[in-house]
């Protein structure tokens, strides 16, 4: 057997992959409950590597992505994130000039965001042997809440939130790799998201995880996977963005496993979600936040979409095929 | 201009590359001190990418390679490496079985140098986007000392220690690429370090740096540069095993600069040596453990190297051509 691109996707056979090979040979304890992050005491820790094609895309490119990334993934364990790392991996022949682009980039994110980036590793490899430039980053974050955000708080009757339209992302580096032939003003919605979150932390909010790879669908089919309730997701309430629209209608893509980059996916408390609504509403990046689904008795285990003409279908788990390299 | 791949090799383009690139687009206060870990407050935090050619070599593998540096990076700040964080950039097509062995690999070595394995991501790149395996691990651990160890301690009349034979992980990986047609018993010294390195910390070592790519040479020159003394090494007491000896002769390379993964040099104070010495032989890691050199007034700023005919040749600080992917 061999590796293929899909295993790399952020779907059903990535996680195979990690639960069949790396979890056995490696996986420790805290590995094993594949968060965003690890919790260690009161410090959070997480890893990852950026290989995006293009390095350059509307709304961001890979220096920016590699720090809201792994800002992300801090701050949906509910964690202030502080300090991260960066190790690039360059091949032979990449221009200096591009790199000091991606570099002034990662410094302004690393500002935005509140992040001091205190330890790095360059490497160079042959011609042919890499890409332009992958970069990959660690953070630690410092966590903000008394217990760690659990799925296993959630109950049925509560929402499902995200903060804004979703498959900005996947769309934007879709189109700028020009190999669909399509062009459009999608920008990408690359963003670290901390402060959005942070006001949530006490109202309600019982589960964070923000949508990358595989998109919301991903996400909340990983979340369902294996217990005692479902997902309902409302398809005519799912904030779709006019240009993601037309580009799934004309490729055939479901914008729900379309990949974002500062979309985060709440479940709240029932009875909690005007508030964190709220909340979200006054940050610029959650203004067009809304309730998308609730958790539910029926289907357990399962996300199902109750369409716009009140059918119901099964979301299965992304395979990871469609979107090589989005992040 | 463009990246070349001495611009990886650990030398002075790196360096250069680090000073006149990054530094000013994203350095952190604590990123500039260009220490093999950030220290933050009582925990410190490093990374490094691995992209070793070939991926298995006599004596270990890119798998251990990953968990032993970062080991090493954080012990020799004086602290005990904790967790670890893994990425990996798997090339399409690249075989599981391959992958496996790796992955069992790290497993075991974070057993034996006691880290666990807490978060991870995985990225899979097209065919010739990659070369089978990148390994990039992070790695926090918890100060053990109640000062940061600093070279603003080292004087005039401390002495340089090193744990054992040098140059023996470049040779074995340079004779495992099979182009130099030589054949030879090396073994990569790959090991985690910090059950020799413990003990020490209550001995007087000033200064601690393991010295990987670049090696003894290039750790000693960055150690001495800007500084108001020098470094005198004893080129008779330079434990160079007789195969790394061999190949040097053939092919007129440096042992200095040859790579180690399980080399450490140490600077103690003048009177100490002895019992740094006396703890690092009752150690597996440390029983050739041999003052090599000693911090001078002479040659401020240089490392000079007392050959066996008693004459004096200047170190310069490798360029890091020699070497590429060597780690």
């Amino acid at each position: 057997m061999s590796i293929l691109l899909a295993h790399g996707g952020g779907g059903v056979r990535m996680r195979r992959l990690v639960e069949d090979l790396f979890l056995p040979a490696f996986g420790d304890e805290e590995l094993r409950k594949l968060d965003d992050s690890a919790v260690l005491g009161e410090i959070v820790f997480t890893t990852d590597a950026y290989v995006v094609k293009p390095l350059f895309f509307p709304g961001g490119n890979i220096g920016k992505l590699a720090v809201c990334g792994t800002v992300n993934d801090i701050a949906v364990m509910g964690a202030e994130p502080l300090y991260l790392s960066l190790a690039m991996i360059i091949e032979e022949g990449f221009s200096e000039e591009e790199l000091e682009r991606v570099s002034v980039s990662i410094g302004n994110t690393a500002k935005e965001c509140g992040v001091r980036i205190v330890a790095g590793d360059t490497k160079v490899v042959e011609r042919g042997k890499g890409d332009g430039l992958y970069i990959i980053s660690a953070g630690i974050g410092q966590l903000k809440v008394p217990h760690r955000l659990s799925l296993d708080t959630i109950k049925p009757g509560d929402k499902v939130i995200i903060n804004g339209g979703i498959g900005l992302h996947g769309v934007a580096v879709l189109i700028a790799r020009g190999e669909l032939g399509l062009s459009s003003k999608v920008e990408s919605d690359c963003a670290g998201l901390w402060g959005l979150i942070e006001p949530l932390l006490s109202l309600g909010v019982r589960f964070m995880r923000d949508a990358t790879r595989g998109g919301v669908g991903g996400v909340l089919t990983e979340v369902a996977d294996g217990r005692d309730w479902g997902i309902k997701v409302f398809e005519n309430k799912l904030p779709v963005p006019m240009e993601v629209k037309g580009v799934c209608e004309v490729l055939g893509f479901e914008p729900l496993y379309l990949a974002n980059e500062g979309k985060v996916c709440v479940v709240v408390e029932n009875g909690k979600e005007e508030d964190v609504l709220a909340s979200m509403r006054s940050h610029p990046l959650g203004k067009d936040a809304v309730v998308i689904g609730e958790v539910v008795e029926d289907y357990p285990g399962k996300v199902v979409v109750e369409t716009s003409f009140g059918t119901h279908r099964i979301l299965e788990p992304p395979m990871g095929e469609l979107l090589p390299r989005i992040c």
